[in-house]
């Protein structure tokens, strides 16, 4: 069927979208991207290789609102692209977003959507190189990340893991799963810190994608790496299956949030469902040579980012998770975790 | 809020949506595309300058099941966005999916929709390099094409057009629209001759991005370039404006496919209105000094695509539309046809 005929006032909402970019701070030309939006197609010229990703955030799947505002809706859209390419050691430099727009929604709305995609895209220096509004039933915002590297090499696959690298994790991991049920359960929220369950909240709202972590570990020598979109426990199995490879992990070596393990205790849950397959924290999980460990370390706390070894690659398949009493916990059944 | 826990096989049918794929004959590396889906990103290494697009199809919106199958649905959402691609004058060489999946989805049809984007893949030689699917109370498939050229010159801005080129489209207008009149009033295809029928109806339900058309148009000097997708008045309107000139177009030069004014008379409705605004044929609309028309104009002819002239540009802004009487029609109200 024909797209209904453009309504009048979408050239114009185009215009402002790119204006609300510029003055979220959004950069608007790169070493690579030399014409924006504006035409049939962006033009970019390469800097070597490139990385690029997809993903999406969906109206009623990955976001409502409220409790997202229009803002961060449109900084979640941005920041979880923006951490496949952390996770391949990238430098982030263009962003393609298709903005999926329901006929009820406002046009300022709109913008806020632009104002949160510039906001990150300002923090990232990632250029908005193009763009496409269409009419659709629901709010969904597409973005497609492109990112580069000196050569192909230099990008950090999942497959590269070897019998007897350490694995670690950046930051804290929990933070999302818990932010959704403080979000949810206002009783939980009351009977937190109001610091705490606010950062469980920003979590969750605001997630950052660790682009410099991720460039940081590719440059100390990471061999494989994956961002934690599904959960540790899922997004470990899909590295392990990669690397063709097993990854033995310990639970009380996770790093955790603060306030996770008492939501969940509010909430009648086993922190392990927030902590390892919660998804969204957008940590980075790395596996490195032992002797590279120090200096990842190292690099990553001059970016004021903790990096926590969790456990080593063995020969085999699949994820162990082993708790502190020492007993092993079935991979499958933590695979299935939820 | 986090996106629920992958169901039990959406990894598998990932694995076999590549398979459907390859079936279909899409190729699976190219000169740039070297690690396809499977990762956190797809690694490419660039030739010359690159130009990328956005484009998405929405049920509802551009599509519903019937009258389009799930593999015209994937056909129609890269063939859109490669239509971008073709109106730069670019080698279309990789594209990049976000298929969003209702619950209620069978498997088999998210097959058929790789299938459909398989199938246009394979026919113009393009990498689907990556891709990712996400839950959506509808479904939408949203595709970035990347194409390229030997430099960012070599790539046809809409903003090229100067007075005196002469305006020129490939191919033949009103066939979606009208394809769409078909699909939907039985009573009006009973009293077409049915192999015209048909060919409306696949004008609307499986288009053609005229990627080898727009080549062989900026190797023959094309200064400006828009594909249509709103209808040649809109279309002209945003080259126009890009270009800072008027576009005097005749309406009576216009190619209009076989069909078109019988679907018009039949729906009583203007044919202007099928043939001019109704948008979706993805005609390539184009401006060429004037003593390069003739080699243009031959150079289509041997991919057997017809060029017709239809009007010129002059100094000014917007659009103006004469009827064969020699009445000038308001190209705002033009503009505003539906």
């Amino acid at each position: 069927m024909s797209e209904p005929p453009r309504e009048p006032g979408e050239f114009e909402l185009v215009a402002a979208i790119r204006d609300r970019l510029r003055a979220a701070g959004a950069p608007e030309r790169s070493s690579s991207a030399i014409l924006g939006s504006g035409d049939d197609a962006a033009i970019s010229v390469d800097v070597g290789a490139r990385a690029t990703s997809v993903d999406a955030v969906v109206e009623g799947v990955h976001f409502r609102v409220p409790p997202f505002d229009h803002e961060q809706v449109g900084r979640k859209a941005l920041a979880a692209a923006l951490s496949d390419l952390a996770a391949m050691g990238a430098e982030a430099s263009e962003a393609y977003v298709q903005l999926g727009v329901p006929a009820g929604l406002a046009a300022e709305d709109c913008l806020r959507i632009a104002a949160g995609l510039g906001a990150v895209a300002d923090e990232h220096g990632v250029v908005i190189a193009g763009g496409d509004l269409t009419r659709s039933a629901i709010l969904f915002c597409a973005v497609t990340a492109v990112g580069n590297a000196e050569t192909p090499e230099a990008l950090v696959r999942r497959s590269g893991a070897r019998p007897g690298d350490a694995v670690a994790v950046t930051g804290e991991l929990g933070g999302a799963a818990a932010g959704l049920v403080v979000l949810e359960h206002a009783e939980i929220a009351a009977e937190l810190e109001p610091r705490v369950a606010e950062e469980l909240r920003l979590r969750q709202l605001e997630p950052q994608p660790r682009l410099e972590a991720g460039l940081a570990l590719a440059g100390a020598g990471a061999r494989a790496m994956i961002d934690i979109s599904d959960g540790i426990g899922a997004d470990a199995g899909h590295l392990a299956a990669a690397s063709d490879a097993r990854l033995e992990l310990e639970l009380d070596l996770l790093p955790v949030q603060a306030g996770v393990e008492a939501v969940a205790g509010l909430a009648g849950e086993p922190a392990s469902k927030l902590i390892a397959a919660g998804g969204e924290d957008y940590e980075l999980l790395v596996t490195l040579a032992p002797d590279r460990v120090e200096a990842a370390t190292d690099a990553l706390a001059r970016l004021g980012v903790a990096l926590t070894v969790i456990g080593k690659v063995t020969a085999g398949a699949g994820v162990g998770l082993r708790s502190g009493d020492g007993a092993a916990i079935d991979p499958s059944g933590f695979d299935q975790l939820d």
